[in-house]
């Protein structure tokens, strides 16, 4: 193919070369994809330090930092190389789709504060499911308008499509960043949930656009198409819930804590693993199933384990997660210098043009949604608390509206992946993908905490440390709150268990009436079996730290 | 060649399956590989409860019980493929070097007691390096002589050589798992500081066999092959405590631990990688380079972080470790059964011929220094304490018999990587070397046990739950022993250090000297520069602690 080095990261390459290099046997290209590995290991080492010293400044991010320490990089390597090449490693969409995201989903579900994601998971889902399928049907519809006007060569159907598809996938990492879990717990678990059933339904959505045959389409096609959607969704759920409870069972059960801290953590980390490559083996999503295998195993497994194993699994976990991003975005901004796509396409200019249409398409799209279901959840939603005012529903909207990783992984997949040749067209929807990621992380993302702070100003206060950029540790910190949280409303529940709810309370706070509900089960029946908080003494877990102490 | 699958194991062939699996393109040979990836994750949970539940058994330890685990699964595989094939995964030994043995050594070097390791520095270069050496020669004399007589087919002058590298690099992982670090300190830091300076040796060795042309040796090509090895050494262990240091000083100064937890652990995880990765790249030993930083980082950068990354990093340290080795033997296992080699060889009778004959080398090969070493060293060792009486050295005889998968990873290295085709000498070799693998870890594994309590009797005691096969919670444990244990060396230095040490002094106990000196620097110059216990303030830290309480 015209671009065979798409393909080319791959790691028995690298491995071999690695190994090549301690003397058993030598050749150029080999030497260099050693020094790939250890010249990306420094920059991420790079971005960590820079990022933290680059903290004090209240718009900056590691997102955005990793993106322009990528930047400068491919910059020097274009001109060293002699306008070669600005990459390190090429992309691997799939390495992405199998090592970097699970950690990063993960952890968003170990650390998400709980009761806040089941409180608006209604609303969520509204947004995540229903949301994404506007966004896509607009974005889909729009390009297939104005694309035509740009002469880029010829698209069928199915790429417009799989152009909504992919710009639907929001990635809201940049705007968790900004957002305080303490302070607007409603708007973070808002966006933050938006965020991973979105990723979900666009992944899911791309790859039911790629395998069915669209040309035909008609009402049952239509209709197996939402029933396997469906079924998707509720079985990913399923499989990462039993594997999360089957992890907390076997721990409980067997107790490693007394004797091994490590086998427990390796245990929860391979089973965590285990969920996402098992959905993926029957074909369901496992972003989906490995986000609900953290919240179970946060809710149980976490506490069955020494006090160890807990510090060690809250911190492994959030730093996995944070490498992975780190990674992402440090790969996205070295790719975006890459010279083969641009020299691919007869103007960068219209390159630049469709970037604008769709970045337009995107902010049209994703406004489609927001509002009329704020308004629809506003209405369903008796409780006031729970109302997003219009100020929170600009937040959300301006939230989702960066696009990352996933965008580019799967315009990867679909533009270069897929044919052994590559067109003009196909080079410029990849050039136009990264220009909106670069675009939208830097631009939107730098204007995301004045923004914010300006239409929040009581809500968040950026002076806290926490509303720096640290997601993970910030999560992994609220992660604590959130569970004496969740005790805080125990207690209140278990106040006024002693009179049944009523009919009216159910109507007045359908949610909390549920929580309710399964909380007295959770207690009942599940805590008994499965450990959780309470439920599993801690004593082997304070011996253990009395040793760090 | 003949075996094309054995550079199969390929990640982008994987993740790319794995990738389709979730819908995007769909073939075979990809969803097997999803398939695989998902069982061997499967067979790594098995083996983790598995080898926790025979943890009663006094005599079986981690790394047989996944080595039985695997040949299970190796024997069904073989069956339900209907002998096509036993194993899940292709051996990647570029895969072993790169991503399995790294985490296992710096864990090593991390968790070391370090002190102990110092003490008897000497006698474990002698041990590690001149010991490797001899058995080295012996292994490849005797087979010079031995095979022949088996009619195995033509090895070249090359072949024999490259067979003493592969045999006198022992795994004293098994005997690790059965001694105490607690209570036999001194056998401990032998046995494993051994293994750990003769796995440098022998892939240094290796490498340079197969690199040097040996037809014509002469006596300057010989100073070279000594020269290049020394500064090989000096250079690599100068790297390691290098980037150990600068990861300190970093640490140090920048005090992430004020704002981000898994920002510390990242830095530590990735710069022990990129320690390992540098050395690669400039050709140098790895492993000596990943020992030397995980020691440093342990007595420098493991003080700066704060409490909760403390926990984290000993125990992630471990964990990583921990599962690398469930992995290979694992594999191993799984390997062992693999018909592709077995059919190759023209009678498995010759196979087992010529492993009989290795082993025997092997244990002559390390009799024929292990003993003259230690009357050596117990000759210039002036303290009674650290001399090695005859049983504890049988111990160490017998604690450096187990071979591994470093051995494993070398032979398919040099007789399955190197060539098109495989000779069916070279399959013998392949097989013979799995057979001893085998031989060794599972028999002499579970014979360890036994002789060393009827050996050591006295001290050691099998029904302390630490001498259960779990070596790295162990030493993750010992770990802040061994810092105490530090500090009351301190103290006592402290308290002597008032009288200047005699001549007489440092001829009775030079190593003490020479500790007593280095405490000296080591407070006034290092620690005040790169921290260090007693040098950094822990608030942070127990303010982060306060959380999980």
């Amino acid at each position: 193919m015209l671009l065979p080095h798409f393909r080319a990261f791959n790691m028995s390459v690298h491995v071999g070369s690695l190994f090549a290099n301690s003397g058993l046997s030598t050749s150029d290209p080999e030497t260099e994809s050693v020094d790939q590995i250890a010249l990306f290991a420094t920059l991420l080492c790079a971005c960590i330090v820079i990022g933290h010293l680059l903290e004090k400044a209240q718009w900056i991010n590691q997102s955005i930092t990793a993106l322009l320490i990528g930047l400068c990089t491919g910059g020097i390597i274009l001109l060293t190389s002699g306008g070669r090449s600005s990459r390190i490693l090429e992309f691997q969409e799939e390495f992405f789709f199998i090592y970097l995201l699970p950690p990063i989903i993960f952890n968003a579900g170990f650390q998400v504060k709980k009761k806040q994601f089941f409180r608006n998971f209604m609303t969520i889902t509204l947004f995540g499911a229903i949301g994404t399928l506007v966004s896509f049907a607009i974005i889909s519809y729009g390009a297939t308008l104005l694309f035509p006007k740009l002469e880029i060569g010829y698209l069928e159907i199915k790429d417009y499509l799989a152009l909504g598809a992919i710009f639907s996938a929001t990635d809201s990492v940049c705007a968790l960043q900004v957002l305080n879990q303490e302070e607007t717990p409603l708007l973070y678990s808002l966006v933050f949930g938006e965020g991973v059933v979105n990723d979900a339904t666009s992944v899911v959505l791309f790859n039911a656009i790629t395998s069915f045959d669209l040309n035909n389409m008609n009402t049952t096609t239509a209709l197996k198409f939402a029933s396997n959607f469906l079924t998707l969704f509720v079985l990913s759920t399923l499989l990462g819930v039993f594997v999360g409870l089957l992890c907390a069972f076997i721990i409980r059960t067997l107790y490693f804590g007394r004797h091994s801290t490590d086998r427990e953590v390796a245990l929860m980390i391979l089973m965590a693993y285990l969920s996402y490559i098992t959905a993926e083996v029957f074909k369901l999503s496992g972003i989906l199933t490995v986000f609900f295998c953290g919240i179970v195993m946060s809710h149980y497994a976490w506490h069955n384990v020494t006090l160890n194993s807990q510090v060690t699994t809250k911190h492994t976990f959030a730093t996995m997660s944070y490498i992975a991003e780190v990674f992402i975005f440090l790969y996205v901004g070295m790719d975006s210098l890459d010279v083969e796509k641009w020299i691919l396409i007869d103007s960068p200019k219209k390159s630049i043009m469709a970037s604008a249409i769709l970045v337009g398409l995107i902010m049209v799209g994703r406004a489609a949604f927001v509002f009329p279901l704020s308004l629809f959840s506003n209405f369903i939603q008796k409780n006031e608390n729970e109302h997003i005012n219009i100020k929170q529903q600009v937040t959300v909207w301006w939230a989702g509206l960066m696009r990352g990783a996933v965008s580019v992984a799967l315009a990867y997949k679909k533009f270069a992946g897929s044919g052994q040749t590559i067109q003009p067209a196909n080079a410029l929807l990849i050039t136009s993908t990264i220009t909106i990621v670069l675009f939208s992380t830097v631009v939107f993302g730098l204007l995301t905490k004045p923004i914010i702070r300006w239409l929040l100003p009581d809500e968040t206060d950026p002076s806290t440390p926490n509303s720096s950029s640290m997601p993970l540790l910030q999560n992994g910190h609220d992660h604590d709150h959130d569970h004496d949280h969740d005790l805080e409303v125990e207690n209140g529940n278990n106040g006024t268990s002693s009179t049944r709810p009523s009919l009216k309370m159910l109507l007045d706070s359908p949610s909390n009436t549920v929580h309710h509900y399964w909380r007295k089960f959770d207690d009942s029946c599940m805590r008994p079996v499965f450990g959780g908080r309470g439920f599993v003494s801690h004593a082997t877990g304070t011996r253990d730290m009395g040793e760090i102490h």
